[in-house]
């Protein structure tokens, strides 16, 4: 169970200090030119060590190419892509070897399999989304196709909460911040919990824009359905929104419905999506983020044997997880709403016709 | 893509107003009791024209068992239920054949396949979630077997919030109502939404309790991400939260974190996930509906050949679709839990030894 | 795992003796002109106890539309369709309770799922390709759209075996017997295991025209690894051959390729598909099928306690299972073909592009 | 559609002149030893260039693990597993950039995708092979848990046959042959061949012995049609046997009913599966592999601008393909049963019990 999609289906592997993480991506149209330079460029967003507000572990995050693409254009094979593990410091497990670190997997998946590899959560390391950037990267230029851009940023840290969304400003802002104003604050804020050996959860923003109508297959692969799968799957994600969200539990109907004109849509609340299926308006997603459970205060824990212990982590953690998250979800956005354009094409036999014929 | 579940599938048909609906559950392993009766009740919950707070429709929605149980016992075959459709005054939508109502799925739906049975909605009606209810009594029998019990209620009428949750008392409460106190302030924000014809949003709350640590599918079955694709999915639903939900983005990582001790874990932030697997404890889910769609009130819209007009709805709906949702939400719940739960079954080589030798 | 199909999924429920059979549908796009008359037609001809040559027991096998067609065309939306059993004689059975019919699934259901539906077979009944036959024609509407036409026949009972293909022969034949000229005595053949309460095996052909070039998914959905899958998932089917089949072996390279010029192949030993994928040719399979294996000569078997046991089964069998599989291999092959047309939409992004755009 | 299986799913990649091909194996359980000297060994039998029966290409065939096994044994995580290519000498291809060889997949991908790795093949090449073939050594030490063991061999070169089968006798096999007493005409039949510049076709034998009763998942995941589906879809192969095959339909049922006593079915012809499920006794599956297309005749055919000219084939071919075919097809057919062994074990709710309570 590790593939997600339908048409557009990514299969990824790794653990985060084996040799390698990467992904298979299947699905992918031919004669998409595919540059190992954008793909490197998403990486080195996400990429952990950039400033103070995330992790200082440095991963080169060096994407290779293994397949699917021949002469710079994608043939139609599932694209292969590896990025081998580097930097990585074992020793900074061997403390937590016998130990499961509070509200981190490693409970669970030794009761599921029995078995773990500590060595920094392994399989369930966030590490592995970086395997998730490279295919968004893939997706978006599907996307770019037919003139669908999807943008993101983080739009709470804790209780900070932006006021106004600017998705430009994000792009450049070391915490991907969506408001200027209160930037700084939410980065106090980091600094703060970070000196307190301590962590703090966040919120981000997502807009797809251009999304045709008629995306979403009904009912079991709606669009808004898939999207929250996407996000939830999400390491640290605890909740997620399509359009006014949790708000739109505390509305009257005729506050909450979006009436139209001849021309579009009055507002939004719905965020682009009625019936499971794209109306054509924007596509509005939020994701909430648990704070990185890797604190350095001591904490209750138990070990594999069983024992009750106390515990003191180490090693080098983000203190906000939602800020790189925000460019993981991002490219889960963007493969599902690619996965969705594909699988639509069929909706009505005249468009099986006109392929053909 | 009208299939959900992998080992444990189920597969729907059906619109509000044609001949019947149903569904194919597929995996059901043999040897359990399956009753008619069983699922008539439960269908009876969901029922709507039962009291003043849903929808005066009054569908019978008698389940008909045709396939898959032999002497009262599953067989291992594909289970099919038939629902037929009675009661329906298709007449009540002859005004709107040709409008989309806002916030509903007419307008995506005919722009997805260029075709609108605008009857009820056709296929995005609420009626499919008949089916569901229905599966979901089955999944209820396997997940009986190792007692694991999924409850459910409504916690929140607009802004109207259950300070206790007491499932018990939800079960026999005509709002499904989780905290007796403020059951009547709920009530009465219903009638009153419903006296302005307008309509009222809600949210509900889902525990599973006895839900063995080890179940979910990581990367990309993971069982948080499941249960918010299930949830999602659910007509009018439009957040999704586990455990601390969007309360977990507030909090600092030591406020967060459950720590455990040689017995327990000493808190429940989590909801009962861990990196997508369950840890053993409660399973703790929220879902947030939005209001009924369906207002008397007059509306701005379009009809299908893109001139705006005003829309007055007629017909019989639900003031809060929360109170109904509530019963399909737990039906959902616990397909996912029992897929997970016969996924799970082959983890370990030694599971797979002892079963075979 | 009642589901067959990627984009366009057939997942069917029923046992032979139980209320009903049917399917449900799903991917068929929207527009399609879905005629209750058409596959009352295709299910007439599966249908047994139209002659001498297949089962006298008599079932009218009337199909019902539950969903997915609005004033006679596809919405988009699952269809749904039931055919009700009727003519059951289950006291037929009364004498198999406890035994395993020698070659039958009795014995290999029984050792699954510890519970057997004894009557008639239950879900391994060859009742169940009714459904088959159904969806086979939904499919093969979908393909008449861009002109592909399937057809098929009978080549060979027991050891006498077509010279000559003629499928407008084989339409109006009893045996759906390719060859005139050797129907008679391929019929005789028939009568005389009949006469000797015995049973005969079977060859069919299946051709498929106008399939363009382009159609299947390698490596794991290649067009002739789904026809064999299809093809081998029959009652009765014991191998499955693509073009020259098992012939090919046989042959040098020189002997088997199919040269080329500026217009079209030379020859068609590869049945039109290369490397998994149609090369524009017409498309050539064949199936072999078992005898019957209910003869009504005593045999040698065991009861469910494990009791060595003598058997001389009773009831109405087809002495010749070929002839009516021929049908169900045909709406298999449809149903295959259809599938990978609608898969093969977006092989090349500028097929997406003019899609959208 | 680059993965084959259900739970245990192997998704590949790469191309044969490409950096590297791969695969991602899904669903392994933890805890199994896994060796990657016993997977080069696997690779060894199937690599090329080993004696002068096969290609004279020489592949190293390295196969390194990345992911989802520590120490020494399996994780739960998916299993990657990458082989770097080398010895490719891309200047062979160089004459056929512009031409398609006859009876390869090189004009059905240029129709498909519009593009084409006209380097010895790209994705069709059977240099992909390797990855399944190393996948099956997985897939065996799943089955050797319950005592599974798949044994092949080739059967048939051309029109010489064995008499009888010694599969112990095909392991040490240059060519893989069951019977010692035509072994040396077979290679003499390959060596002609290959003396004329041509090839010859061939068919393989493979029985699986100790596959429990109850493998297989009816109605569209039955053993016999996966197993179709996993042949059918390597390299070449064009016909599919499963027990007496072809034969069967020649049969009266008298003939070919396996009845059983109260120890064992007294024969069989079924090849050990009834109804789609394994009844216990021995699989017997047979395949056949056309004569390899690249011959060094002169041939003609199509230029991509759709000229009609002349081609003769150079660089390094097996002449008879099924004598590596045979190793692939072996692991194919553990994947298979690999896959059915873990999809069964919720066949009945008493094992769903038996395992968590």
């Amino acid at each position: 169970m590790n593939s997600f999609g339908n048409h557009l289906k990514l299969t990824t592997f790794g653990e985060s200090h084996g040799i390698a993480i990467g992904f298979i991506l299947d699905g992918v149209p031919s004669g998409i030119k595919i540059d190992e330079d954008e793909i490197q460029e998403a990486l080195d967003k996400r990429r952990p060590g950039a400033n103070n507000f995330t992790t200082q572990r440095k991963e080169k995050d060096k994407a290779q190419i293994l397949s699917g693409v021949f002469n710079g254009f994608s043939t139609g094979a599932p694209i292969a892509i590896i990025i081998f593990n580097e930097n990585q410091k074992s020793q900074d497990y061997e403390n937590i070897k016998y130990l499961f670190r509070p509200s981190h997997a490693d409970f669970t998946y030794f009761m599921k399999y029995g078995i773990r590899d500590y060595k920094g959560g392994g399989r369930s390391s966030a590490r592995e989304t970086a395997a998730r950037v490279a295919a968004g990267v893939i997706a978006s230029k599907i996307l770019a196709t037919v003139n669908i851009k999807v943008q993101s940023g983080v739009y709470r840290v804790g209780e900070i909460e932006a006021k106004s969304f600017d998705f430009n400003y994000a792009k450049s802002s070391e915490i991907f911040a969506l408001d200027k104003n209160v930037e700084n604050m939410q980065k106090n804020s980091i600094l703060h919990v970070k000196k307190e050996h301590d962590s703090i959860g966040g919120a981000i923003l997502i807009e797809a824009i251009g999304v045709p109508a008629g995306l979403g297959e009904p009912l079991y692969a709606k669009l808004d359905a898939k999207l929250a799968e996407a996000l939830m799957g999400i390491n640290g994600v605890k909740a997620v929104e399509i359009g006014e969200g949790v708000n739109a539990s505390k509305l009257k109907g005729s506050e909450n419905n979006d009436q139209m004109d001849d021309k579009a849509f009055l507002s939004n609340y719905a965020g682009g999506i009625l019936g499971g299926i794209s109306n054509g308006d924007k596509i509005i997603i939020k994701a909430h983020f648990k704070p990185t459970p890797s604190i350095f205060k001591e904490q209750k824990t138990r070990d594999i044997y069983g024992q009750a212990t106390l515990l003191s982590l180490k090693g080098r953690h983000d203190p906000c997880i939602a800020i790189r998250g925000c460019i993981v979800a991002e490219a889960m956005t963007k493969l599902v709403i690619a996965d969705m354009l594909l699988l639509n094409m069929s909706s009505k036999i005249e468009h099986v016709k006109n392929h053909y014929m």
